[in-house]
């Protein structure tokens, strides 16, 4: 009998494990899931059997790691980001298979020989972004170059939101994911291509560069550049491009208030600041401001940034809480810390919201001397908390592909992407019977 | 025979060099000039004498380095700063005394028991910024103190510039030190304390953040804020002060045009650009600027900036030729590397170009019920291009602590800043007598 191993079993692993203890059903296969926690392990299972356990796994401790993945066939690797690695290792030890969402990175590049040579599979990227996002752009990349077509521009922008039913705060976000990363979202440079031009965003001016984004049904969305677009030419064979961009979603006026922010200086995360303990949010506030004696926070603020006081981005600010005498509560922070303090009280998920998950990809290519546009829109929304449309696009496309593995009808072996239609014609087509499919609109410009 | 030993003969080590040959002719003194460069070493000593030698001299040969120090009392160090613990490990090992116009750093901090233990004087920060400013501020904090007074906020700023004689191009400023130095200045965020309020200046806006200083007799100066001013409060006993900032002096507009080279994105040094090599000057600027087929380079930076194309800062921005079709005539670079190579050409020194120096303290303090201002100014211009007051308010600090070493007048052992009276006393008034002394004003306020 077969056995998958999933380690880790935090939110984003709630669909990934429910699809595969359906499918094991009906299957010679065990599915064990690994944790920390082992009540959060044995949460996500309901109940063990025969053919179901939950355990208890210290991934720091590689002697149980390697007892743990030396009885599977293949792991999906749910670890933060920086454990891939240390995962990836146990399973080219154990000849097991690997599928994880992350990112590819250079210390799991260099295991791709060895990976290939023990005829296993360390498939990446395989969720949400990236993940469906490589899978839909590529099915759409080798339709047009199939026909004849020449792609001169691709623009793809994801965003993990609140659905339209639980958007009920003046910034349209709550946190869907990861709060820390909202908070330092595209620190760095930013660069991409426009019409064959290199284009650099400053991270200072990043979330004041948006491109309008429209989805049918859905409304308006912004959209601002994420770190490299470039590399993604070659991962998407796209070199003589002359348009690439690779952005994120927001719902208006999000980035434009967002923006403030960072001109502030509050989204700092590589300082400890001084003395917050008996601060207000409106000291807070304060510290990134001149001194000055006869004007008020709120006032400089205005000032600083070149807002209107009665205008939309300042009522931002204030809904925040960010000129309150309220305390920040906390003994010490870099200025994200104690910022991602005060979002997290303001923009929590409530009971019974729902969050949403946009997608869109605009393909312009060259066909028979016509200029061609496509676009292609997912949009995915949750069931309920545990259900989020995060959840179900980042987990169902790693069950399916841990399926396929299993069922030998992945045949390709070393480190890859799903970028090959061998990954993403069978990935993308059980998406779909899922409800997980892209809306495609045709047009000629 | 005392013996001292100069390692590093570059441009900043010209006056005190200068000095020592002076002193030494009259006592019983040698002096030992080392750098890389044997050809630069024998340049700064003129002729070689019985008690006056050159030496070629490579830091990172640690036999070599331990050889010279071993045959000197005293070390004057003037490597690069991350070289200076390498030099004081070695001074330790032979017991030599070690003087350096570089920062403090934990490492040479860890050597202070070490240090004293061998009778020896570790003297750091002793050159201009930091050094002379040190001292002339310590200068006034303890008389200030002596009598009775209460210092509630002390401003100090200082700028290495250009001469007024010699300054004729629009941004006011050449390079008379570093230039990487200068165009990277302020990276990181800068921290300071005004009136009892903790602030931080994000480095996007801490060009837009100066303050006016005005300099008897030499018009209007800028100023804006230093990375960490806080750290003074222990460094000169205040800890209590309500107001304490140091920060770094330019000549308006300077400051006002630089913010929109930051703004731009065009100091960041933190990647590389792709395929600059065939780029001209103004693919350059129009790389950090949005697509825009409709609009010109110049009205991008315009509208992007919120500046006028009539305006000074504009005009800023062309006279250094950013909207050039001129090559930039690199292969690869960051954008600061980029930057740096174009201010090489717009702001080298012509032929006969003085430099000047230029620092300012001001002291609030409470005296017997009155509030009272110490403003204390220093302006210091080069005599030519190699004795520039660079040089001199750098070297010659150093030069009379080495001599006041070698007299047995200085006895603090240790690792040692020249904050006590004991090192600044006899500093100060032999600068004095060399033209480098403080015009002090005294108000009520």
């Amino acid at each position: 009998m077969k056995n998958i191993l999933v380690i880790g079993a935090g939110r984003s692993a709630t669909s990934l494990i429910d699809y595969l203890l359906n499918y094991i059903r009906n299957h010679e296969v065990r599915l064990t899931v690994a944790d920390a926690s082992l009540n959060l392990a044995k949460s996500k299972i309901k109940a063990e059997s025969e053919k179901v356990k939950a355990i208890e796994l210290d991934i720091f401790n590689n002697e149980a790691l390697s007892e743990a993945v030396s009885q599977a066939n293949i792991v999906v690797s749910m670890v933060p980001a920086s454990f891939h690695a240390v995962v990836a290792k146990q399973c080219i030890q154990h000849e097991c298979h690997m599928v994880s969402a992350s990112y590819q990175s250079p210390e799991i590049m260099g295991m791709h020989q060895q990976a290939k040579e023990k005829g296993i599979t360390i498939l990446k990227e395989c969720g949400l972004d990236p993940g469906i996002d490589h899978m839909t752009a590529m099915e759409v990349i080798d339709h047009i170059k199939d026909s004849g077509g020449e792609i001169t521009s691709f623009k793809s922008f994801t965003g993990g939101l609140i659905a339209p039913e639980s958007d009920n705060n003046p910034w349209h976000y709550k946190f869907t994911w990861n709060p820390r990363n909202v908070v330092l979202a595209g620190q760095g440079i930013a660069r991409y291509l426009e019409n064959g031009q290199f284009k650099y965003v400053p991270y200072h001016q990043l979330f004041s560069r948006t491109q309008p984004i429209t989805v049918e049904g859905f409304g308006a969305f912004e959209g601002y550049a994420n770190r490299d677009s470039l590399g993604y030419r070659d991962i998407y064979s796209l070199q003589e491009i002359p348009t690439l961009i690779r952005g994120t979603l927001r719902k208006p006026p999000y980035c434009s208030a967002w923006q403030h922010l960072v001109s502030l200086g509050m989204t700092d995360d590589t300082y400890q600041m001084d003395d917050i303990k008996n601060w207000s949010w409106r000291d807070y506030t304060n510290a990134f401001l001149p001194y000055d004696a006869e004007h008020s926070v709120e006032d400089k603020v205005i000032r600083i940034l070149g807002i209107q006081a009665e205008g939309e981005d300042f009522y931002l600010l204030k809904w925040l809480g960010l000129f309150s005498d309220d305390k920040i509560g906390l003994a010490a922070g870099s200025p994200a810390q104690v910022l991602q303090h005060l979002l997290e009280q303001k923009w929590s998920l409530e009971e019974g919201d729902k969050d949403m998950v946009v997608m869109q990809h605009i393909f312009d290519y060259k066909h028979q001397g016509t200029q061609k546009r496509i676009s292609s829109s997912l949009v995915s929304l949750g069931d309920d908390s545990l259900r989020t449309a995060m959840a179900k696009t980042v987990g169902w496309p790693l069950a399916i592909a841990t399926r396929l593995l299993l069922e030998g009808k992945i045949t390709q072996r070393g480190v890859c992407l799903p970028v090959s239609k061998h990954f993403y014609q069978p990935i993308l087509e059980e998406l779909r019977t899922m409800g997980i499919a892209f809306t495609e609109k045709e047009e000629t410009l």
